[in-house]
């Protein structure tokens, strides 16, 4: 990259360093990810960002199919009076719910919510359709959008409106109920660590964390760039919590009326924030290749030499043959250069050069967006050998992310500690299981509570606040 | 089929000669299509009915994607002000728009509409994203929900609340935007024709029932069992009409500011109820081959007895190796009898038998849901037979469903005859033009015209209600 066109980034792109919000927001925007829209707090999702939800929801759909989902289509609206049946449930959402209150010309009788979930709707449904243990389990899960009423909004992270998938699964038993909830979890964890290239820590959220209405509610939780913890994704076991509310009751095998036991679980596509704000760097985006709309960008060189835009589209259907997700970028009113940054910005994996020198010697040259190295590749094997350079890709882009993580953990005993920690990364902490102790830490450094990892090896024995006896481990960490 | 089988299902599903609708109705319900919700006008789609569309989607995506088309997804919200740019637009679906009016606990300053329809809001978008002639053809296309406050409601055919797509294009040249109108609903007649197994009649609208601000609408229009028409997709022309309202300018070749030629095109959730009055029978329904979710089910007889379950079994996993949607019905607590009714209510292509007689003469009995014929295919070459005998059902269905609508199809020449051809089918007629007569006509037998199609062959020269001069051809019927 020459020495003007890292000016032109310079120009463009807020540094990480300096302002890491403002980074994110030139990055989304300008790669095309996305754009504001005129609506309040909304989102127009452009085709570039769509694509990349479009790979995550076939990467989950197809595990949730694998694990014996099935998916199904919900109404949007919610009549208030159903929103209203769980006490809990009721109290955590609706100071979010946007409200429908005419119909054509007619002022409706009942206020309808637009969904901000859909628990209450799921509940009302599976009390009609269950009757015995033989109906049981019903696995149902449905891709859709929701709507809370945010105060301050940021796209991907945090709109008034976004794109997720609900799962909503009900059981004979508590034990199959929390299974369900920690199978779907790994189902997440999966999802991230090996198609988003993101690491995360799983476990399970305080009482004070979870949502309205559930017995436990497990996350995953990953690391951004600025120290920063991002939940992408929860689980929730809700018990016979919905159940008792909504009289959902089969027939069990001994013959008698019993409450299922009921989980939901969702990721949404603030998994597209996170993508960038863990693989990100001062050129753009950087995407694993699993996810990429785009895996490999084709960029002629001297195109008008004689043979270059046949070897260029030679290659191209080759690829594409070969199952890649390929662009060849023949553009002829912008220069290479101009290419360059484009496709950085765009965070394709690869670009692969084709000029007059490189089929001389029978070549390409590819140049990774991970570390920006450049590698001339045989023709006879290039499919072969760009298969390995994007797994390569893909494990690197992991391992970078596991790498600034696990250096940003830091294992605190006290509040100055805490404070400090949290400052740059997440502390892991003992924790008394006191909600004041929580309060308390939050009030002081704004950081909460992320959650306590399956694997509880204690890193003290006093908790880090209240300095009382503590056998909890968790993680705190300021979060978006 | 046993006589108490039969028996069971006279009782079950109301016959289509008695009462069609009744029939339409027992078949989306027993079937677990679909379920009413607790919202008004609002439908569930369960998960049998939800594969469907997905199928739907899958063959209607792969279309877009090869002709060009990126997916986005723009807000369902819509700011009233945005609504009402475009004048013939707001007045046509004005009536019909649910409103948010509250966002948690504030009243807001402007009513909010959710999405009948998502032109204004592309076109605010396109405002927005282009410059230049370069920037030239923007081709999207979004699957999302929509709403229309519908006052009467069917399942599939007109409810609150559907599921669709809606492409949208900008354009240099009318004549490039009159090409991509063409295009997409070639792309729906295929999809139709080759994945629905349902005939269409393809042509153009007339200014009476276009769409509410184009300059031409173009519909397919399918002969449901009872001899109405379902308009099935439709795509339109705008013209500059939404460009003006909008202010949608590009930079010319030529220098100058110049407006954009504009398209949208939907098919919806519409479609499962076009397939289920197409190809259903007195037993249920009959899914081609192509969209249905289960392509072959497979019933072991006698399952009790030595190897039945296993080669069972293994006929799954090859089928299932091989590509085919396979369900194995291994369930214990029912007979196979009430299994082939449940699985022929479901429309389930191909009924797959293995009992102990098969294993012995290395074979398994294939029933066909079209035909109910029953023929031995040999073990040996069953995934090649089973091939062939999916592409004869769907090639069956989709001669069954051309025959009956061809045979009800009728030239006519004044209004007695139309008004008798109406009764059971489509009329075909000569038309002067003059949407008085398209009034009277709808007046006097309630059917309204459908398109006028690519092929103005006359069939006559007077107009079928006022006997002027005519040279339009059109069909008009009863429609859904």
């Amino acid at each position: 990259m020459g020495k003007q066109d890292e000016k032109k980034f310079v120009e463009h792109i807020t540094p990480r360093s300096e302002d890491f919000s403002q980074w994110y927001t030139d990055v989304i925007l300008q790669s095309e990810l996305v754009d504001y829209a005129p609506v309040r707090g909304c989102m127009v999702i452009r085709p570039y960002g769509y694509a990349i939800w479009e790979r995550i929801q076939q990467e989950a759909d197809r595990r949730f199919k694998a694990t014996g989902h099935e998916n199904v289509y919900m109404p949007l609206l919610i009549p208030e009076s159903l929103l209203l049946k769980e006490a809990e449930h009721v109290e955590g959402f609706a100071p979010e719910v946007a409200w429908v209150t005419q119909g054509g010309n007619e002022t409706l009788q009942e206020r309808l919510a637009i969904r901000p979930t859909s628990e209450t709707i799921f509940c009302a449904m599976y009390s009609k359709w269950v009757g015995s243990w033989r109906d049981l389990p019903m696995k149902y899960n449905q891709w859709c959008n929701v709507m809370r009423w945010e105060k301050s909004t940021r796209p991907f992270l945090r709109t008034s409106e976004f794109l997720w998938q609900e799962g909503h699964t009900i059981h004979e038993t508590p034990e199959e109920a929390q299974e369900e909830t920690l199978q779907m979890l790994d189902v997440y964890r999966e999802v991230a660590e090996k198609e988003l290239a993101m690491p995360v820590l799983c476990g399970r959220k305080s009482d004070s964390e979870k949502f309205a209405g559930a017995v436990a509610t497990y996350s995953m939780e990953a690391m951004m760039q600025d120290g920063k913890a991002l939940q992408a994704g929860t689980t929730h076991n809700f018990g016979t919590n919905f159940a008792e509310a909504f009289e959902i009751q089969y027939l069990s095998r001994d013959g008698k009326l019993e409450y299922v036991h009921e989980t939901s679980w969702g990721i949404s596509t603030r998994l597209i924030g996170a993508i960038i704000m863990t693989h990100g760097d001062e050129r753009g985006l950087r995407l694993p290749p699993r996810i990429a709309p785009i895996q490999i960008v084709i960029v002629p060189i001297a195109a008008h030499k004689g043979g270059v835009t046949e070897k260029a589209n030679e290659v191209f259907r080759q690829l594409t043959d070969a199952g890649f997700r390929v662009k060849l970028d023949d553009r002829d009113t912008v220069s290479p250069g101009f290419k360059f940054n484009d496709w950085e910005l765009k965070g394709v994996p690869v670009r692969l050069e084709i000029g007059p020198r490189d089929i001389a010697n029978d070549q390409a040259t590819a140049v990774r967006r991970d570390t920006c190295e450049k590698a001339p590749v045989a023709l006879k094997t290039l499919a072969e050998d760009l298969r390995k350079l994007l797994d390569e890709i893909q494990q690197n882009l992991f391992d970078q992310a596991a790498k600034l993580r696990d250096g940003r953990i830091t294992d605190v005993h006290d509040m100055s500690e805490l404070t400090e920690a949290v400052q740059t990364g997440f502390a892991k902490a003992m924790w008394c299981g006191d909600p004041a102790c929580e309060d308390k830490i939050k009030q002081e450094t704004t950081a909460t509570s992320r959650n306590m990892p399956f694997d509880q090896t204690p890193v003290g024995d006093a908790c880090v606040c209240c300095g009382r006896k503590a056998d909890k481990v968790i993680y705190f960490a300021k979060a978006y």
